[in-house]
């Protein structure tokens, strides 16, 4: 307990659930670190497509990436609206059910979860990559990158455990450094571009010659830039997924902070973006693999002669490897969130909903580190063949979340003024604005539907199919689930119930002992309090066994004197299936559609190691007779005195066989 | 049950243990694979230490070998008279225990399970370097060769659960193909040599020069030679070990056996050795390592030019191979017996001296093969490096059973005729040759003495030490255990038992709910038949949950009118401490020193898997009450009924907090 106390601290009250809610600069820290730090790759992504098509069609990488900041807004507008109507949170999950029925709300709620899980895993081994790379000559940390990445995950897990509120407080600074640093490159960046003041930036040069492709392939190809950009979109939906993280006004707060982190993560984008495509980056590089990055060298560049350019350098180089592990923190954020809303309606087990003491769904989060453990895995810790997988879950969700929102503006629109209306989890007004409102939604669920399935198409091959093949076995396994609940409730109902349905315990104990010695006198003793009909049953191999035994019992049998003394033979060295046939004999012939009643002696050793010296025979025989339904064990526990270091030289009478 | 009977054959009862007894054949393919497999490398291990000594030194392998038949002799006539006098098995154990003390059985105890269990590590990995240097075009098989000797050892430990006369039927074959080959080898070689038939063998070339070496260290290298070569004595008293394992009468057939296990081991020892020196023997082979074996080398030469001497040649390669693993079927037989004799004595767990359904020591033998798996791998499978370590405990054990014989023969010397002595395990009587029986043990205790003090010496850098100090560490794990054991027995005896010391029942039952269910109901009910104070114990997190329980309960009340309702309320989502907290309170202060009964509610799910998915609020219930002493704790279980696919769009009532 002591031990636990200090790995997670002291648990905290409900009651003061309230003090461990997040406010908004640690709130944008936990939920904003997966969209910010898209701004590692996002860019990049868009450059590495078009160079395809020529240096000149990089001057189409900041319209995309604009685009994309508009997509962005929509999407947040249409979140804005989704966390003012559903402030329990659980975003997509929630309005699909709400607004789409139960089959959508599976698909969301598998598309989330799975995407999370790839999010842990996808970011701590970029990470551990960008580790590995800073240092080429310790070959060890590549080598073990499957371990280093796992000790990674064990850590955020470790820091999740111990609550919302500590571990935003320390993953705040990485996430602001990181945000701060690249804010400072993009201002010094634009003020020597523009000749403000220092020397200006060396323009590009262009040295990859157009390739002659034209038009449906042209167009398929900005489309893919355009879709790679568009991971600078993983994680804009988190806040709507954990509004209730937030202090109170929850929705409040939370779309406050949504607002705030779109429009840093869109600076920073919008920023890199421009500066990118600006100054004198390495064309070749975005042809091969393994090249410096396009931040990185952006960075070196903008920072090169000006005062305190190194420090500036590399704080942006550490903080970025920062930020790329700590997007796995947003999925530790939401993961446990739509797991338990999931497990309150019955599709995930039902432990997941419960707070653990540090008020965090401990169990969602222990879950989510042991599957993107194995991912990790599984996939030898390399990001390349992750990333095909990733993000196909997130647009996924965005399409349904908007649906679902088109939808209930649907319902909205029927209501008229003071109307109210209470669907499955939250009440609606009427809204006279509502034909506004609507539109992000609607221009979002058609740009998001038109990202997910260029993403499927061009990823399908590489790995979109394992996600596309898994979704449908994680709703099945809702569905196993919801139906194994349903089935316990039914059948532990007590409407209709007759009272006669109860079952009347027999009058019958049956004590089986493995010896005349205090432990089973006691449960003898016990047996006699409350039945006349006690059944003393021993196993034994050989009538001379018998007699000992019947023997030894004579001189103790007026301490319990109604008790009966049964044997059993056996020729097989196995005590359990003769007691467990006898007990189902007495049930079956003599007391049918009665319970009746198993009186265990177990003596309990002083320390747990003690037990390896024990045949388990009590524990053996309670689930061995877990089988038969009417069939009620006592266990009557005799403690051993505390060791009082007698040894004498001959072994005496054994006491085995209960224990 | 059904894939146990599959995988290890029907249980074997009890009363036709005689049919499961080996006949001599049998018992010597068991017991004898051990010493017959150390030809394979006992005249090599002398030649190697000669070499030394310069090319004219070999002459004395065939000295050595006579010397080392001779102290087999003696050995072997020592354990014939063990046998006949501890007819029980059990060996040095026993012999030590019935003369020299305790200390003295427990150091032989330690000694011969520890050389078994490096028996079969050695054993092993001999065989796995003997297969793997076979397909040197296979670099696989030594890459994995610690897999490779850990799936022998599950295959061994399989064919031995099955039972002792299944497996000594298949142990047989490659035992007796192994003697029948090499004995052919001499047969031809003797023939050869002598001129009696075919072409003469080739004469030894001596190339390596004389080293000079002399005086203190010449003998010290003769001495070393010898001890080299009395690895062919491990295992020669195994026969010892187990001697019950023969058909009646035992001991007869045990004499006969070891006897015969003797001349033959002893004709092939000799025969290699003779052979090995009086042909050409590479003796460059003998000063490298991993060269081709000297047996190898002999059957060669011996086999070339001979009609099928190549396909002799390729079956003594392959029962060599065969023979150097089954070596490790000898601790098979033993250790589980050693171990189960140990174990009746109370210095190893009990559950080591229970028959399993074979009619073998299930838990000895599934030990052995753990702890030798944990040696394999921690040594890297390299036999070299196990080596050193083996032996000593052999030898130590010789050393210690001679002894005991000698101490033995002291006692009987003091009988007079017709007189019999009644010893701990045996007894004795008048024997007028006792003077010249005891010979062979009073020389046996001298050189086998000799040899430990040797080996210990010689290897004891190399590892031997290891085996030094992991002895005491044995033993005193016997100490312990016997410690544990004295205590329990002390606990439960009923000697001096007063009858008011066995603690009276009170009349309450504490029945924890979490929710008003069919399962509560039954258990409630259940409760009010043996106890007038019932109290239905639930633990909320708020007001709102006591007040929607109260509701239900009110409903249901009539059923189980006398029970009452107390609710205890928590702020820190942990329902079992202040169930636990009140079990307490209501033991200590309402009815102290007596026996008070909580009434678990347990719901049964109709499938293992279906556990996943419910708290194991009960078992954890139970685990946390084994720690009071006067709390008695009943399952009353509900069993769900066969799943009827009912699939409501509502989830009912949850049926959470008792399971």
């Amino acid at each position: 307990m002591n031990i636990k106390h200090l790995l997670f601290g002291k648990p905290f009250p409900t009651s003061s659930a309230h003090h461990e809610r997040l406010d908004k600069i640690r709130g944008l820290a936990v939920f904003a670190s997966d969209p910010i730090s898209s701004n590692a790759y996002a860019t990049e992504a868009i450059m590495r497509v078009l160079i395809a098509l020529g240096a000149a069609a990089l001057s189409f990488t900041l319209p995309i990436a604009a685009m994309i900041a508009l997509l962005v807004l929509m999407v947040v507008l249409s979140y804005n609206q989704t966390i003012k109507h559903y402030p329990m949170g659980g975003g997509a999950y929630m309005v699909s059910k709400d607004n789409l029925g139960r089959g959508a709300s599976w698909l969301a709620g598998a598309a989330i979860l799975s995407d999370y899980i790839l999010t842990v895993a996808v970011s701590v081994s970029a990470g551990v990559k960008a580790i590995s790379s800073a240092f080429p000559e310790q070959p060890a940390l590549h080598e073990h990158r499957v371990l280093i990445g796992v000790g990674i995950i064990i850590i955020l897990t470790w820091l999740n455990l111990r609550g919302v509120r500590e571990s935003g407080t320390i993953f705040a600074i990485p996430t602001y450094a990181f945000v701060g640093g690249v804010l400072l490159v993009i201002a010094i960046g634009l003020i020597r571009h523009f000749g403000i003041l220092g020397s200006p930036l060396p323009p590009r040069i262009d040295t990859v010659k157009e390739h002659g492709v034209t038009g449906f392939e042209y167009v398929f190809l900005l489309f893919r830039a355009f879709a790679g950009g568009c991971t600078a979109l993983t994680g804009i939906e988190a806040i709507s997924d954990g509004v209730q993280a937030f202090r109170h006004p929850a929705p409040r707060n939370a779309i406050i902070t949504m607002r705030a982190m779109a429009i840093m993560a869109m600076s920073l984008f919008i920023g890199i973006s421009f500066l990118a495509t600006h100054t004198n980056i390495s064309e070749q590089s975005l042809l091969a693999e393994g090249t410096e990055s396009v931040l990185s060298q952006m960075t070196r560049i903008v920072t090169n002669g000006v005062p305190g350019g190194g420090v500036l350098y590399f704080w942006v180089q550490t903080t970025t490897t920062l930020i790329l592990i700590l997007a796995a923190n947003t999925a530790y954020a939401d993961f446990p969130r739509i797991a338990a809303f999931l497990a309150q309606d019955g599709f995930l087990p039902r432990w997941m909903s419960r707070l653990g003491g540090r008020l965090v769904y401990s169990a969602g989060i222990t879950s989510l580190a042991i599957m993107a453990s194995l991912l990790l895995a599984i996939f030898g810790g390399e990001e390349q063949n992750l990333l095909p997988l990733y993000a196909i879950g997130v647009f996924l969700s965005f399409t349904l979340s908007q649906a679902g929102m088109i939808v209930m503006w649907g319902k909205v629109a029927k209501l008229k003024p003071g109307e109210e209306l209470k669907t499955q989890v939250t009440t609606l007004h009427h809204e006279p604005d509502y034909h506004i409102k609507r539109i992000p939604s609607i221009i979002g669920v058609v740009m998001t539907f038109l990202v997910l399935i260029i993403l499927a198409v061009t990823k399908f091959r590489e790995g979109a199919w394992i996600v596309l093949a898994a979704l449908p076995l994680i709703i099945l396994l809702f569905h196993i689930i919801r139906k194994h609940y349903d089935h316990v409730a039914h059948n532990l109902r007590l409407s209709g119930l007759e009272p006669a349905a109860l079952r009347d315990p027999a009058d019958v104990a049956i004590v089986p002992i493995g010896g005349v010695h205090r432990a089973s006198l006691r449960a003898i003793k016990y047996a006699i309090k409350f039945s006349d009909d006690v059944r003393v049953v021993q196993v034994v191999g050989s009538q001379e066994e018998e007699d000992i035994s019947r023997q030894r019992w004579e001189q103790w049998q007026n301490v319990v004197p109604s008790a009966k003394l049964v044997f059993l033979h056996t020729d097989f060295r196995d005590f359990l299936r003769p007691l467990v046939d006898y007990i189902y004999s007495v049930n079956h012939d003599e007391y049918p559609g009665q319970l009746i009643t198993v009186v265990v002696p177990e003596f309990v050793p002083d320390s747990k190691i003690a037990n390896l010296l024990h045949n388990q025979t009590a524990t053996m025989l309670r689930l061995m007779l877990r089988g038969y339904e009417d069939v009620v064990v006592i266990d009557v526990p005799y403690h051993l005195r505390k060791d009082q270091g007698e040894h004498s030289d001959t072994l005496p009478e054994p006491a085995s066989a209960t224990k």
